[in-house]
C-alpha cells in the first residue's frame, strides 16, 4: 500500500538529536552533544524510597487522576523562587517541558500562522512548529547579551502580530546566555504592549551557579506570559514531569488539549516527585547538583582556555548546561562534527542545527554540554576536540 | 491582554468526560460514567517490588532514553496473542493509547482533511480531531453487529479517499460489541483495496471474557493497518504506557512526532512495566483480572435484567468495560443524566456524547461502565438507575 501521510511530513526528517542519541551510545565516544543531566546526580535511592511510600501507603497511585494537588503546591513554592506568585489553579502539569511548549503551540498557533523566535534557538521548539508550517519571524540574538530587544521591537512595529514569541531567558539553549534583569523587564513590557503571548521556557532557571538567580520574565508581567518549567533538569528526566504557569482561563483550554494528547500526566511519577519534594532532601539535592554542575562547567572552561585560547571564543554561562564555542569564520562546525565522529570520537552539536531561518553566523559555532560527563571525561573530550579544531586552522 | 488563541479553540469546550471526573468524585455518587479500571485489581504490591528492582539494581532508570528493548520484546509476545507477528522494530512506545492515536492522526491527517469513523465512537478520538477541523465521514454502526462494512464500502466508492479510518473492533467503546472474524477480514480487505490507513484501537482486545479472543484486524492485513495497544486496561493507567505496531518506515516518522510531543516515554514506568511483565505474575494477574471483570459484567447484566427487562435492550459484551443500554425512543438520556446527578446520584454517559456527526439514535441510549465498581455498588447503582428510568416511562 502507498503510504499517504500529512503534507508536512514530506519534508521532515529525523533530527540530529535522535541520530546523535544512537551514534554516541558506544563507550568509545565522549558526548558533549545531547543536553543530558548527569545520571550520578539523580537522587535515585531517595526516589526509590518515595516510590515505595507512594505505592504501598497512598491510595490510588496507579489510576487515571486529575493533577496531584500536593505536587502543584510544591511547584507553587518553586515558582516563588523564580519571583512568580501564583495560585495552584494557575499551575498545569505536563509530561515534561517539551509537552508544555507543544500544548501551548497547539493552543496559540493556527496552521500557517506566524511565530517569533531568536535566529538561534532550541531545536525542540522548531520541531514543534513543523506540523503547523508557520511563518517564522526571527529576532537577532547574541551569545553574550541574548535576544536583541531593540530589533524585536522594530519587528513588532512592522510585522503582523505573531501568535507567540518563544524565549529561553536563563541558561539559553544553545547559546548559554542568561538575560539581564533590564532585558527581562523590557521583554515583559513589549509582550504586554504589543499583545504578543510570550512562551518563557525555563528548564535552567533553577540551575544558577553564581548566586545570581534572576527572576523569571513572568515575574514582571503575568498576563500573557506562559511560563514553562521542568523537573527533568533538577530532578530526573525519566519521570517526564514539567509544568505550565498561566491564567486560569488558559488552564481550562490546556486541559482540553492535554486530554486529547495523553489523558493525563502519569499519576505514579507525579506522586513520586511530590513525595520527594516534600522532604528536606530536595534542598540538599539541589545544592549538591549546583556544586557538581558548577565544577563541571569550570572544568570545561579551564580546559577550553588551556587548549583553544586565542582560537575560539566562549562565555561563562551562569545557568544551565551549555557552552557555545565560536570558531574563526572560515571553519565549518558541521565538517568538524563529521570528522569528529570518524576520528576523535567526541560529539557536539554544530551551530546550524539551532538556526531558525537563515543565519550564517552559527555555522562556525558549536554547542558543548558540560553536565553529562565527569571532569576526567571533560578534560579528555576537550583535548580531542581541540586537536581536531587545530588540524583545521 | 486579550487572549488570542488558535481558531479551532473558539468552539471547543471541556469534555463531558472531564466534568464527570470532577462531579462524580464525591462518595455519594455511584459512577458508571468513566471508563475506569478497578483500582483494587492493579498489581500494586508487585509493581512496588518492580520499582525497587528498577531503581536500585538497574543502570540509568531515570535518564532520557530510547524505548526500552525488553519492554518491546514483551509487547511483541503480547501481540502474538492478538494474532500479529511483528519485529520489535515495528513496535513504538507511547504515553498510553490516547497518545498513540494522536501521534498517528498528526502523521496521517492534514488540517481540513477527511477522516472516517463510526457514527458512534470513542470521544477521545473526536477530541484528537478538533484542532484539525476535518471533514468527518461517518459509517453506520450497530450495538450488536458493529460497523456496517457494506455501507463502509459504498462510502469508500463514492467519496474522496479519507486520511484514515478509525475503528475499535474489540469491546467497542461505547457500544460494547466485538466484531466478528468475517467483518475483521472484510475490514482488512477494504482498507487494503481502497488504500485507506486503518487505525485499530485495541485497548480491550486482551479483556476477553468468554474464551473468544478474536485476532486483531492487523493479523489479516499488516500493511497500512496501525495497531494501537494500551497497558492502561491490563496493567494500570497511572503508568501511561501504550504502543503502536506499524511499518518501520512509519515508526521512523512517528519518532519525529513523538520527540516533538514529549521527547520520549517515561523511562521509569517503561522499566517498571518490563520488570513486572517478565515475571510469571503477569499471567496470574491477567487471569485474575478477567475473572473479576467478568463477574462484574455478569452482575450488571443480571441486575439490568431483573430491573429493566422489557424496557431497555442491551447485549452481553464479550470484551471490554462497557454495556450500551437502549431505551424506548421517546426517552432522552441527557435528560435522565441531568436528573440522575441531582436525585439518584448515579452517573453514566448519555449516548449523544459519542455521536460523530448527526445521529439521532444515540439520544435514547447510554453507556454503563462495569469494571470500576464492586458488585455491591453495581447492584445499588442499577437499582437507582432503573428507578429513574421507570419514572420517565
Amino acid at each position: 500500500m502507498t503510504q499517504r501521510l500529512a503534507a508536512w511530513t514530506q519534508h521532515t526528517q529525523r533530527s540530529a538529536l535522535q541520530d546523535m542519541l544512537e551514534i554516541t551510545s558506544g563507550p568509545e565516544y565522549i558526548s558533549f552533544g545531547l543536553g543530558l543531566p548527569n545520571a550520578a546526580c539523580f537522587p535515585t535511592e531517595q526516589l526509590a524510597l518515595s516510590a515505595n511510600e507512594v505505592l504501598l501507603r497512598q491510595s490510588n497511585p496507579l489510576q487515571y487522576a486529575p493533577s496531584f494537588e500536593p505536587l502543584k503546591r510544591q511547584i507553587q513554592e518553586l515558582m516563588s523562587r523564580r519571583g512568580v506568585t501564583c495560585s495552584t489553579s494557575q499551575i498545569f502539569l505536563t509530561a515534561g517541558a517539551q509537552q508544555g511548549i507543544q500544548l501551548l503551540a497547539r493552543l496559540l498557533l493556527d496552521p500557517g500562522g506566524t511565530v517569533m523566535t531568536e535566529e538561534v534557538t532550541y531545536t525542540g521548539f522548531l520541531q514543534i512548529l513543523e506540523p503547523f508550517q508557520p511563518r517564522i519571524l526571527t529576532v537577532p540574538t547574541d551569545p553574550v547579551t541574548g535576544i536583541d530587544v531593540d530589533r524585536l521591537e522594530t519587528i513588532l512595529q512592522k510585522e503582523e502580530r505573531p501568535a507567540c514569541l518563544y524565549v529561553i531567558p536563563s541558561g539559553h539553549n544553545p547559546l548559554g546566555y542568561t538575560l539581564s534583569r533590564e532585558k527581562r523587564q523590557r521583554l515583559a513590557r513589549l509582550a504586554a504592549e504589543y499583545e504578543v503571548p510570550l512562551i518563557e521556557d525555563d528548564p535552567y532557571g533553577f540551575l544558577a551557579y553564581d548566586d545570581l538567580e534572576l527572576p523569571a520574565v513572568k515575574s514582571f508581567q503575568s498576563d500573557g506570559v506562559y511560563y514553562v518549567g521542568s523537573f527533568s533538569k533538577i530532578l530526573a528526566p525519566g519521570l517526564r514531569l514539567g509544568w505550565i504557569v498561566a491564567d486560569e482561563a488558559i488552564i481550562e483550554k490546556l486541559s482540553i488539549v492535554k486530554e486529547a494528547a495523553d489523558i493525563n500526566t502519569a499519576t505514579l511519577t507525579q506522586r513520586i516527585a511530590a513525595d520527594f519534594l516534600a522532604k528536606d532532601a530536595f534542598e540538599l539535592h539541589l545544592r549538591h547538583l549546583l556544586l557538581e554542575y558548577k565544577s563541571r562547567r569550570d572544568c570545561m572552561l579551564e580546559h577550553l582556555s588551556a587548549q583553544l585560547d586565542g582560537i575560539g571564543a566562549w562565555t561563562t554561562p551562569s545557568n544551565g548546561m551549555f557552552i557555545w564555542v565560536r570558531l574563526p569564520a572560515h571553519l565549518d562546525a558541521m565538517t568538524l562534527f563529521q570528522e569528529s565522529i570518524a576520528t576523535e570520537k567526541v560529539t557536539f552539536f554544530p551551530g546550524n542545527v539551532f538556526a531558525a531561518g537563515q543565519n550564517g553566523n552559527a555555522s562556525s559555532s558549536f554547542r558543548l554540554n558540560f553536565s553529562f560527563n565527569d571532569p576526567g571525561k571533560i578534560e579528555e573530550g576537550v583535548a580531542r576536540l581541540s586537536r581536531l579544531v587545530k588540524r583545521h586552522l
